[in-house]
This record gives structure tokens, sequence and C-alpha cells, in this order.
């Protein structure tokens, strides 16, 4: 390699992703280990849209961030990884506007490439 | 309830299917705890088709099973439990018939409804 940034592992993005979250640096994570052609994919049930590009992806993470009154907890899970791929169970306890406080659990499959995580998708 | 048999939480169907899945017992898990219903999903690149029905679903096995010449190992990682959903990474070292010995990693991703598996999805 010309350069002296080492291309990240999945498992190097895995482990990053979820220190990351753990420390509530959700948009720093998607600024330092998302590729601008992120593919963030939602459930057809789910109150947010999915999202492809970085643009698109900040206006969903706003959008919930304006749902939320109050976060009383959460958790991210140590990552599987396998191949180009690894997933992380997401538990949040929080108060959502209009709607109460609830539990919300959802599994996280991320697609690594060239370092990159390019595809985002949740399980709930 | 007024039967005896207690409907299985997605955590004990996530621990059983590892069980049988790490003592080769691939297809005694899918009618043990599959869904008649059970959507089978693989990736677009795959070398199997995606299959609905347990009928569909046992045709694909067998239809793997038979492009295995050898298996010399494998694995699958201890569940991560999300709500009604649960992931194991499965590691495979096979010969492919005509394509030679290769290891295989996926991340495989399950959807539980009244104690039964409706959905799985591979990542690789």
């Amino acid at each position: 390699m010309t350069t002296s940034q080492k291309t990240m592992t999945t498992k190097d993005v895995a482990n990053r992703l979820v220190e990351l979250c753990r420390n509530g640096q959700i948009f720093t994570a998607q600024e330092e280990l998302y590729s601008d052609d992120i593919n963030s994919i939602e459930p057809a049930h789910g109150m947010l849209p999915s999202a492809k590009g970085k643009k698109a992806l900040n206006e969903k993470g706003a959008a919930f961030a304006a749902m939320i009154e109050e976060r009383h907890g959460g958790s991210f899970s140590d990552p599987i990884v396998a191949g180009n791929y690894f997933t992380s169970a997401m538990v949040l306890d929080a108060t959502i506007k209009g709607q109460g406080r609830m539990t919300m659990e959802e599994l996280c499959v991320y697609e690594v490439k060239d370092g990159k995580i390019v595809t985002e998708q949740f399980f709930f």
C-alpha cells in the first residue's frame, strides 16, 4: 500500500462501531465508518423510512432523535462477525413523543466493503 | 393454556437450533423448529435459490447436501437474541463438487413467531 492508512477489517469496524455506539457517538460512527453510498434498510412496519446515502441517513437519524423525549437506557451487544458481515443486538429504553415509554430491541446487520459499512439492516 | 406444551421463547428456539446444528442435525432442526410456511431467503449471488415452505426448504437442503463432496469442519456461534429475532454465524469448511475446498462464512438471521422459525435469511 502507498498510504499509511490500513484498511480496517470487518472485525475492526464491528468493534469500533459498537464502542462508539456504547458511548452514544452514533453520528461520529456514521462519519468515520460509513460509506458515502450507505444503504440503510428499515423494516416496512418501522417508524422510519429506509435511507440511501449519508445525507438521507443523517436526516433519518435526526428524525429519530427528534422523536425521543427521554432516553432511559440501552445497550449494544458484542458483535458477531461472519465474512463481510457483522451483527449486534441493540436495546433502547426510551419515551417516544406521543407514544409513551417503550423498550425496543432490534438486530442490526452490517455489510462491510473496503473497510467501510455499505449496508445496515434492522430486524424487529 | 389448555395444552401441556409451552410455546418456546425466541431464546429457547435460538439455543435449540444452534445445539441441533452443532450436532449436524439440520433436518431435525427444520422439522422441530420451523413453521410450515418458512421463508428461506438466500442472497441473489448465492449458489442456491430462496425457498418458501418446508417442502421447498427440504429440496434446497438436499440440493446443498448433494453439492458437498466432503465436509472438513465447521461451527455455529452462540446466538444473539433481540426481540423476535436471533442470529448465529456459521462457518463451513467443505469441498464443493467441481469447485474445490473452500471456507464459507455466513450470518444467519432468524425470525420467530409463536415459537416457530418463520423466516431465515443468509448474509454472505
